[in-house]
C-alpha cells in the first residue's frame, strides 16, 4: 500500500548503475528519503533495470575499477549485519513510500520481460514517466 | 533554429561520461524532455566532451565493467534499427529545443580546438554558464 | 571561517566516485558555484569519502576504462599548473562558501576514523543531513 503525502516533497531518482557500490548508494538515500516523509521514485535503467531481474541483486559486484575491493566489503557488510540492497527494496516498499519503475527501452534493448522482474516493481515506463515525477521533485539524481 | 518556449521548464544535464551506455542514457533523457517541451541543456565535459570530436562518437564503446555485452547490445541496437547518439544528436537540435556546451577547461587540458568539434556544438563554455542554466532548471542531472 | 548569504542559492553534490576526473568534475562545479555566491554543499560517500583520507587525494587515478590516458592527462595538468584537488578544497574552504560532509556509514564500512581525515572536513553526517540541504538546493548533482 502506498502512503504518498499530499504535500511531500520527492526524490526522483534514475538508477542506471547497477555496481553494488551505486545499488547501495541509491538504496541508502531512497531510505533515507522515504524515512523524512518524501516521496521516492527510483527509476530503473539500464545496468540498474538488470540488477532487478529475479535473482541478479544478489550477484552485484564492483566495478572493475575498485574489484580488488569487493572481497573487504562483502565481508564487512556481513560482519554489520548491513540489509542486502533486495531486502533494501522489500522495506522501501513496506514503507508505502516508494515508487519502482522499470525502463521500457531497455527491456527492449536486453530482452527482458516483466515476468523476469522481481515483483516489488510497480511500474513499466519510459523516460517521459521520469519527468512527470522529477519536474516538481526536490532532488533530482542520476545515479 | 532555436524554439525555446517562454514558459518551459528545463533540463539541464553535465554529460561527463563518455561510454555508449551513458551517451545513450543521456540523450534518450534529453530527447524526452525535448519532446515534453521542456528547454534542453546539455553540457559536455572530460571524457563526454571527447565524444564530441568528429568521428568520435561512432567509437563510445561500454565501460570496462560491462564490456562484455558490448558486441551484444551493439547488434541488438542495429536489429532495433536504434538511431545512434550522433544521429539522436542531429533530431535532438532540430527539435529546436536543445542547446549543446563544449567544457572550455577540458578542451584545453585535452587539446581540443573548436574546429575538431562536431557542428552541432552551439556554445564554448566554462562551469559558469552550466550554473546560469541549472540555477532554475527543473530537473538537473549529472552523467 | 563560513561566509553564507542569508538569501544564497545553494549547490547539494553527492562525491561517490573517488576517481581523478570525477574529483576535478566535482572540484571544478563547487568552486565555480562558490565564485558565484552559491552556498556549497559536498556529501562525500563510498570511493569519494575515501579520498579524504590524509594522503590518498595526492594518489586519485583515472577509471579503469580511461586508465591508458592517464599519464598523459597528469603530464598535462602539471604543464597547465593546475591546482591539485586538494588545492581546489583548502581554496574551496578558504572562500567560506564551502561545507565538506563526511557520511558515516561509509566511514563504518570502511572502518576510517575521524583522524583519518584531512582537517578541512566540517561534518561527520548521514544522508539525512544531506536532505535537509538537498531539499531546498537549486542544483542537486551526484558524482
Amino acid at each position: 500500500m502506498e502512503i504518498f503525502l499530499a504535500e511531500a516533497r520527492k526524490l526522483a531518482l534514475i538508477v542506471h548503475s547497477g555496481t553494488l557500490d551505486k545499488l547501495l548508494g541509491a538504496l541508502i538515500l531512497a531510505s533515507t528519503a522515504a524515512a523524512l516523509d518524501f516521496e521516492v521514485h527510483l527509476y530503473f535503467t539500464f545496468w540498474g533495470l538488470m540488477m532487478l531481474k529475479k535473482g541478479e541483486m544478489e550477484k552485484a559486484g564492483l566495478p572493475a575499477t575498485h574489484r580488488h575491493m569487493e572481497e573487504q566489503l562483502r565481508e564487512k557488510l556481513k560482519a554489520m549485519n548491513y540489509p542486502t540492497p533486495y531486502e533494501m527494496i522489500r522495506r522501501l516498499k513496506a514503507s508505502g513510500r516508494a515508487r519502482l519503475y522499470a525502463c521500457t527501452p531497455t527491456m527492449e534493448m536486453f530482452g527482458i520481460a516483466r515476468e523476469d522482474l522481481i515483483p516489488e516493481v510497480d511500474t513499466l515506463a519510459g523516460a517521459a514517466t521520469f519527468f512527470d515525477v522529477a519536474a516538481d521533485a526536490a532532488v533530482t539524481l542520476f545515479i
